[in-house]
């Protein structure tokens, strides 16, 4: 009783826990058996052959934990096999990267070796295989007569669905978190992130965000270092700027370019760029009639799409516009707020109204964080009363409402001072608020705050543990206990979305306001060390996510950086460096700049057109595995032959 | 000796001639013997297992002509079998289409049919045999110590590329011929082209080639259809085009994303779409030093893709940079005839100084027919010196040098009468010169020019064959001599370009000369007949081309799409029409034309990536062939776990 485990399999030592399911403290008991009978079932009888144990706690009285925790782990042997399942792509003997398959193993490297699959990847793979694991004939969960199940239907996603699983979640290894955790975050270092241990302790996808911060951080150097000077010799010139405009839209053309090679880099050395993507099930809040799916043939819940269609453009797209409108409607109290504030201090200019001039921009940058979080709320709630089918389509409608929304909310003041009031010292000063304000409140509300409150929980859990089994050493037990109660980590979206906005605000308007860059870089530092530490140690473990790249924000950022080249050729034509150059005519200012900016989107598309988006010796080992998978498909086939027609 | 055919092979009967192979008519007995024995050796020992016969002409004395003509056929086994190797997709019996395999043949619809594998088909396997016939341990070609080889090198390009092979095509097949050209354009009809027999016949590449012509005529009938109107009443009338402009705008952007969804479906059908491509061989004129191709590991030879960069960027576009100068040169010379011309009916004006003003612009269009034929010829000398190892890269760069200098060579002198000279009359005038004297070229060049040509030929080989033979029936052997004298065509590159310049007077100018989509119109419907005549009966029959879509002519189109564009707002800036709405300032005019122009570009792309650009119900057949290769690779792994641990 040690491990506070009541072990039902025959194999005690080997089994690992990897996984933790959380059922509601009500489930009935029938319920359960079912479920821990299909998860341990052999596959041959559509079960999923996962190892599974209750997490038993000593007998109490006050405050009784919830029993209905299960731990899932697996043997090697199933692990093996569910990597064939998934795709997953391993290290070759020739150090390609090859699809893994069970026949082959033995040629690939270090599969003899300590750790052939990482933590991670195993608790990938029982996720999948708990996902996948589908209802046969049974009508109904048992014991739970409303709860309809049809054969094919994902057991798990249906239990999520209807709030019996309450969340399931892998478990951290603490091990190897106190060893990341170090070699990350705890040295102070001017090294590289380690983002090989990265990926393999949380996956691809988060690995590969923490490596869009870095390179994204150290991108920004050259332009801080540049700004410095400006900011400190330039001070009053403003007018001084077209040089580091032009440097800007050089800037983040090949910034996204070379990222993508970048990143075509890390997904291919981490197995994923050449993975095909499994058949994507439904996600557990979509619902519809029942039907057959059209590309598996299966029973499942059908929504047409122009229904989903009709509610995306008559209901979220006024919506969203909407919101907008609101937006721009708060836009302009803020002004009428920011005259009244100079007027205020215009008539009686002392320490206080000097510090009311300040007043309007603070109170506006706060007001336009709570619209962006309640906007979110509101985006949230309408992308998943479209009922998108997949996952990936519900994320991808949300990333959208929400960019659109966060763009006009943090920029339409600043293109309104840049283009329509021509306050360039105004301009400059919003920035600033703007910058500042933001980030200040950001690294609160995403580190500091969830810190301290797990902090208080974590004292919580622990107390109680003490009183429950005096001071016997109980790890699992507390650390499942632990893990259960942190907060659920909700993806990247909210880390993407800050770095595009501090892109934004460094792409369109540092020419203005070179110090832009430097901030940016202090935040990201900051931010990287913030980030890695709530990981670890704010946040629940996430599941692993096989990312190729960072998708639909490689787009976000492009967009931006398009955008950037009509705001920076804009800036240039409306220094009054470039006025004085055509004095008496204004028409021919804007006929150059025109042309100009036309010239630079054309270049930029041959550009993003002529730098291949995969390196050379990537390109030739795909091509390899391509080759060598139609040669080996051939031989085959011609041996069929030779056998059939000797 | 009916066919003329020395039959050496067993089974007489099924022996139909698919493909030519001419030999130099001094080539070496010991090398064709090799040859020979190579092409008919089973593929075990690594020959192609094809069935060849010489072409045997009777005795005589005058012109003998060529002896060393070969015909390739095969057995229905290997064609099968090589329908496998070049991974062709064909209908299912469940109506979607799937990778032919051997193993289940029986599967397939039509199988046990009349025609399983369409001749095209079957001349396309034939050829991909033979391509991939490789050198074994032979050093040289037997006879000839020059022509180095080594294990793996393609033996028919090494002949090739020294001349040894002069050529190898595949033969007409008389009756399909004539039935397919009584159903494309021998009776006049209303009805669409044939699109599926001209693929069964000429291939995919050509059969998409046609379709989108059709496809293009017919979008441009809406535009024909406004614009005579346009023309009839308001022939004076020029600033009245606004409208017709916002037309062109929304109309050629719809058209590309549409002709997409087109080609998708044209090439789902006919089994394109989803076909994996093979690997590339290198192509005839590579060459370099001898080495190891990184993706196959075979000996190949190999070129430094850094000294190809060099020759592309230190050469290649310098030069092409001052053949542009060059354009633009005789653009200005031309300006000045103009004027001169302009000058002198000023001066004296009757009839024939009236014609005098029409010879600048008739001399300037033939020069600029002229000047692209030449430059034609160094692009391609360029490219070639380039030393691409795929055929594809090289038409690639060919196409992006003929283009630009094409698109300079047609389109300057119109944009500078547009915005330099600014004078809508002359533009107009121009642009009806331009349009009319390049379709006329180009209808007689094309088409009746080479069918003379060949109507002379054809009457010089029916005389000559009628004094050999006498009045002996000797079809096949007429035919080949025949067909092996008719000129090559050289793939849709020039009808592609025609088209794409046609497309760009339309999108362009149209606006202010309306009748332009009528030309096009009436040219395309001729250009129909004439290259389906010139197909048929002019040119060789050319090896069908698995294309998936109109590739890089989509991309060439799309950026005329976007230029036309800028173009077509600049132009209702200039109108009369928009000036007369801004009298007092020029700046807010182009201001509000500049915006319009951003938010249509914008437009634009936004409407690019919301339509898809393939079909639902074809993306569904596509999921559900990706769904189902996965369910059976699983199934095949779990049956393997089966039987290794029961």
């Amino acid at each position: 009783m040690q491990l506070g485990l009541s072990v039902s399999d025959s194999d005690v030592s080997s089994f690992t826990p990897l996984v933790v399911l959380e059922l509601a403290d009500d489930t009935k008991a029938e319920a359960i058996t079912w479920l821990l009978n299909r998860i341990r079932d052999k596959q041959q009888n559509g079960g999923a052959e996962l190892l599974v144990n209750q997490l038993l706690f000593p007998a109490q009285d006050d405050q009784k934990p919830n029993p209905n925790v299960f731990l899932v782990g697996s043997t090697l042997q199933r692990l093996l096999n569910g990597a064939e399942d998934v795709g997953l792509f391993k290290e070759f003997q020739d150090g390609t990267m090859r699809g893994f398959t069970y026949a082959n193993r033995e040629s690939f490297k270090d599969f003899n070796g300590e750790i052939f699959l990482s933590d991670a990847e195993c608790q990938y793979i029982i996720k999948h295989e708990l996902d996948t694991l589908r209802a046969k004939n049974e009508e109904h969960v048992p014991g739970y007569p409303k709860l309809k199940l049809y054969p094919g239907k994902s057991v798990v996603r249906r239990l999520q669905s209807k709030g019996v699983l309450i969340q399931y979640f892998p478990l951290h290894n603490k091990e190897d978190l106190k060893r990341l955790s170090f070699s990350w975050y705890k040295k102070f270092k001017l090294s590289f992130q380690p983002l090989d241990d990265i990926r393999h302790y949380f996956g691809e996808g988060l690995a590969l965000y923490f490596g869009f911060l870095e390179y994204f951080t150290f991108a920004l150097v050259p332009m801080a270092l540049i700004g410095i000077p400006y900011y400190l010799f330039d001070w009053e010139d403003y007018d001084k700027y077209v040089l580091f405009a032009v440097f800007n839209l050089v800037w983040s053309t090949v910034f996204l370019e070379v990222w993508k090679r970048c990143s075509a880099t890390l997904a291919y050395g981490w197995g994923t760029l050449s993975r095909k993507k499994a058949f994507e099930e439904p996600r557990a809040g979509f619902h519809g009639a029942l039907g057959f799916n059209p590309v598996t043939g299966r029973e499942e819940p059908v929504y047409p799409s122009s229904k989903r269609q009709l509610r995306i453009y008559l209901v979220s797209v006024p919506f969203v516009l909407l919101c907008l409108y609101l937006s721009f409607y708060v836009m302009m109290v803020y002004f009428d707020m920011e005259f009244w504030a100079i007027n205020i201090y215009n008539e009686n200019p002392d320490i206080a109204t000097s510090i009311l001039l300040f007043v309007p921009s603070i109170i506006y940058a706060v007001v336009i964080e709570i619209m962006n979080l309640l906007y979110r709320f509101a985006a949230e709630f309408l992308t998943d009363w479209e009922n998108h089918r997949l996952e990936s389509s519900f994320q991808n409608h949300l990333v959208l409402k929400v960019l659109v929304f966060n763009f006009v909310n943090c920029f339409a003041s600043l293109f309104y001072i840049a283009f329509v009031m021509q306050d360039m010292v105004l301009l400059r000063q919003s920035l600033a608020t703007l910058l500042i304000t933001s980030q200040i409140l950001n690294q609160v509300m995403e580190a500091f705050l969830p810190y301290w409150l797990q902090r208080r929980r974590n004292k919580k859990v622990h107390k109680r543990m003490r009183r429950l089994m005096g001071d016997k050493e109980l790890p699992l037990l507390g650390q499942v206990q632990l893990e259960t109660e942190m907060n659920t980590y909700l993806g990247t979206f909210d880390d993407y979305l800050e770095q595009f906005l501090l892109f934004g605000y460094v792409s369109l308007f540092s020419c203005v306001y070179p110090l832009a860059a430097v901030l940016v870089v202090l935040n990201n530092i900051t931010e990287v060390y913030s980030d890695a530490f709530k990981m670890c140690h704010v946040f629940k473990r996430p599941f692993s996510e096989p990312a190729t790249n960072i998708g639909v924000w490689q787009l976000a950022f492009e967009t931006m950086s398009i955008i950037a080249v009509v705001t920076n050729c804009a800036l240039i034509g409306l220094s009054p460096q470039m006025k004085a150059y055509f004095p008496e005519s204004d028409t021919q200012l804007i006929l150059i700049v025109v042309t100009i900016e036309h010239v630079l989107l054309a270049f930029k598309f041959i550009l993003a057109f002529v730098i291949p988006d995969v390196p050379k010796h990537i390109q030739v080992n795909l091509a390899k595995l391509e080759f060598d998978s139609l040669e080996a498909l051939k031989k085959r086939v011609s041996t069929h032959f030779l056998k059939k027609e000797p």
